[in-house]
C-alpha cells in the first residue's frame, strides 16, 4: 500500500481532544489506503518545561543527560495518539526512536540523521499494522544513547521518514493554514500559494518564515519528497494548505514567490579600515569565533586605500560584536576610525525561482521603495533572492508596497 | 568496588531541590568508596496524569501503549539526577529500562523481571563512572517493547538490581524514617524499628503497611538482599531507619514485632448452608471469578448438617460478592437462610516471628482485647501473624492495647 507521512506539532496534539482531532484526520488517510507514519511533538510546552529544568540543575549540561531527558514529551503523545487511533478501530502502534531505529551521529542536541532501516515498520506494515505513531526529534546514537535532532526536529524527522519509505508525500499539520505571500498580519493582501518551489521555502524558511524548518526542507529538496504544509485546525481536502515541491511541479508561478522580512537585524559599520587582502578574513574570522551570525556584508569603493566595512546580524548579537571586534583592533594591521552599530534597521527580501529568467526585479524593487521615499541602506542579491535593509520604521511599508507592485495577491 | 543500590521514591525526587537533596546523599555514599546504582521514580504525581491521560483516551487501554507512556515520568527525574551529581563532580550517567536492559516478561503492565545483565553498567563502572541512574518501574519485553512493573514497581526495580550487582545493601528512601511498632498516628507510642525480619516485613506490608511494595520484600527474602528504609527528608547515618534482613541477623527481638490494622474490611455471612463437600469451593470459586479478594474465612460447627460460612474481603468489593453469591444459589445444591454483610469492621493483627517459638501469644492477645470490651468477630492465624477482626469503632483501642500488652514501644 501506498505511504503518507503525516506529522502534528506541539499545539496539534496539546491534549487530549486535539489528539482526537488529529487522529481522526489520519483515520481519512488510512480510510483512502494508505498506510501512514504518523510523527507527532510533544504537547505544546511540555518540552519548554524540561530544557528549564536541565539548564536550572546544569548550565553546561552534558547534552546526553539533556537528550535523555527532552525526549521524553514525545513518547508520551505517541503512546496516547496510538490509543487513540486503536479508539477508532484502527491498528496502530506507537514507535520511540531506538525501536525504529532512527540512527543518527553521536552530535548530541543537534545530531543528524544517519538511516532510518525501514524492515521493523514495514513488517507491522506486513501483518495488519496501518499506522506507525512515531515519537519525532530523538534518535539513537552508535553508542546507543537517545539523541535528539534539534529544534524544529519534529519536521527533520518527518521528511526523513518519507524519504526512508518513499512515501506518496509528507504532511506537515502546523497551527497555519499554508505558506502565504507574506505575513498576512502586516498585509492584508497577503495569499496563501498553492505551491512553491523547494528553493523559495528554503528562502524564505531562512528569512524568519517560520513555517517550516530549514532543515527538514534542505532535505525535503535533496531527496524529492513532496511536502505539503496545512492546518490542524481546519477540515481539509486533498487540495489544502500549501505543496512545497520540485519546481519542475509548478506549471506557471509569478515571478516574485513572496515578500520576507526580519525585523532583528543591526547593521554595523567599521569606518575607514585599511583595503587590503586579509583585513576581510581577520574581522569575519573573529565574529566568527564569538559567535556572531553575519548576514550581509558590504563593502564600500576604495578611497587613499581605506574602505567602509558594513555587515548585519541579529539585534541581540551587536554588543558581541563590539566586543570582538574592540578585541581584535590593532591585530594584524587592522584599524578602523569608528564602530558604528544601527540597531533601527530591518530586512526586506523578495523571494522567486522566476528571478533566474527574468531580468529587471531588482530594478523593479529598488524604483518600487524610492517611489516610496525609502531609502535602501545595503543591498545583497542571491540567484533567487533580493534583500535590502532599510530603516525599520519604513519595514511594513516597504512589504505593502512591493506585494502590490509584483501582483502577488494575484495567481499566476 | 562494593555497590550499594539507592532508590528515591516519587516525593523524593517531587523538584529540582529534592532531586538535589537526593544526590548530595548519593555523594556521601560515593566519597565512602560505593559504586552506587540509585533507581528514581517520577516526580510525585506525574505517573498518576499520564495513567489519567491514558484512561480518559482509551477506557480499555492496549497495555503496551500504556506502558510506553507511563514510564516516561522516570526518564525525565532519572536525565536531571544524572545532570545534578555531575555538577557535583560526580561520574553519573542516566539508563533507561531498554538501555540496561533489565528484561521482563511479557505481561505489560505487571510484568515480572527475568533478568538484569549487569555487563553494560559494569563496563561503565569500570570506565570511572561512579553512579548509574536507572529510570525505576520499566523494562524491555522479549518483543523490544517498553514495560511496566505495576505499583511499587520502583521498589521491587531496586531490589533486582542489588540482586544482579550483589550489593551490600539497598536503601530505599522515602517520606517515613523506617517501620515503626504500629502506625504513630493512632498510637503515639510507637517506635521505630531499628531491624525487622523479612517474614514480618512481608505480613506487614500485606496488611496494610504502606513503607514497601510486598513484591520487593519477597524478591529481597529470596535473593538475601539486605533493604534498608530510610527518610530522604532528614540527615542520615549508618544506622538511619530500619534494616529489613534475614532474622538470623536480628540479634534479640520482642515476640511481637508490630501492630497492623486494615480499615477497608468487610464480614460477609453466608447463613446455614449445607455442611457438605465441594459447596465451599463453589463458594468461594466464584467470589475469585468475580474478582473479590477474600482474606480470612472461617467454618462454624455443623449443627443438624447445616452451617454459617464467615469471610471478609475489602469494603469497596461487597456489591460484587453479593452479586456473585446471589449468582450461584441453587447451583450444585448450594443453598442458603440469608447473607449478612457487616461492613462496620477492621482487621488488626500482631505479627512477629518470636511467636513461632513462643507459645500463648494468641492467648494473651485475646485476654486483652477481652478486658478492654472489644468482641472478636473473626479469627484467623498463619506462623507468624495472628488477625482478628473486631468492630471498628474498637479499632485504635485495640491498636493501643496490645501494642502496650507486648511492650512494643521497649526495645528487646
Amino acid at each position: 500500500m501506498p505511504v503518507l507521512v503525516m506529522k502534528f506539532g506541539g499545539t496539534s496534539v496539546a491534549n487530549l481532544d486535539r489528539i482526537r482531532r488529529a487522529a481522526k484526520r489520519v483515520g481519512v488517510e488510512v480510510a483512502k489506503g494508505y498506510d501512514v507514519i504518523v510523527i507527532v511533538s510533544a504537547m505544546s510546552g511540555k518540552t519548554n518545561e524540561m530544557v528549564g529544568w536541565v539548564k536550572e540543575t546544569s548550565p553546561m549540561f552534558d547534552a546526553r543527560e539533556y537528550d535523555a531527558v527532552v525526549s521524553s514529551g514525545e513518547n508520551v503523545t505517541a503512546g496516547l495518539m496510538a490509543l487513540t487511533l486503536q479508539e477508532m478501530d484502527v491498528p496502530a502502534r506507537s514507535w520511540q526512536g531506538w525501536q525504529v531505529p532512527l540512527k543518527t551521529n553521536s552530535a548530541h542536541s543537534q545530531a543528524r540523521i544517519e538511516e532510518i532501516p525501514p524492515e521493523n515498520i514495514n513488517a507491522k506494515f506486513g501483518e495488519g499494522m496501518r499506522v506507525a505513531v512515531v515519537a519525532g526529534f530523538q534518535g539513537i546514537s552508535p553508542e546507543g544513547r537517545i539523541t535528539t535532532l534539534g529544534r524544529g526536529g519534529s519536521d527533520t524527522t518527518a521528511v526523513a521518514f518519507a524519504a526512508a519509505f518513499d512515501a506518496e508525500r509528507c504532511d506537515i499539520y502546523t497551527d497555519v493554514d499554508g505558506v502565504y505571500t507574506t505575513d498576512p498580519r502586516i498585509c492584508g493582501k497577503a495569499r496563501k500559494l498553492d505551491r512553491i518551489a523547494f528553493e523559495e521555502m528554503l528562502e524564505l524558511a531562512s528569512l524568519g518564515a517560520k513555517v517550516l524548518q530549514t532543515r527538514s526542507v534542505e532535505l525535503a529538496m535533496r531527496y524529492k519528497v513532496k511536502l505539503r504544509v496545512l492546518s490542524s485546525f481546519e477540515e481539509q481536502s486533498d487540495e489544502a494548505g500549501t505543496l512545497v515541491c520540485d519546481e519542475e511541479e509548478i506549471m506557471e508561478s509569478n515571478i516574485v514567490a513572496g515578500v520576507a522580512y526580519s525585523r532583528d537585524e543591526a547593521k554595523m559599520t567599521l569606518m575607514s579600515v585599511a583595503d587590503r587582502p586579509g583585513i576581510a578574513a581577520i574581522i569575519f574570522n573573529a565574529l566568527s569565533e564569538a559567535g556572531v551570525n553575519v548576514d550581509m556584508i558590504v563593502q564600500n569603493i576604495s578611497e587613499d586605500g581605506r574602505t567602509d566595512m558594513t555587515f548585519s546580524c541579529p539585534t541581540d548579537q551587536v554588543a558581541r560584536a563590539e566586543k570582538a571586534l574592540l578585541g581584535i583592533k590593532g591585530e594584524g594591521g587592522l584599524n578602523y576610525a569608528d564602530l558604528v552599530a544601527d540597531t533601527e534597521v530591518a530586512k526586506v527580501s523578495v523571494v522567486g525561482i522566476g528571478m533566474r529568467s527574468q531580468s529587471g526585479v531588482a530594478a523593479k524593487m529598488f524604483k518600487v521603495l524610492s517611489d516610496e521615499g525609502i531609502n535602501i541602506r545595503v543591498i545583497t542579491t542571491s540567484e533567487i533572492k533580493i534583500s535590502v535593509l532599510v530603516d525599520r520604521k519604513y519595514m511594513e511599508l516597504a512589504v505593502q508596497a512591493l506585494h502590490d507592485a509584483f501582483e502577488l495577491d494575484k495567481a499566476a
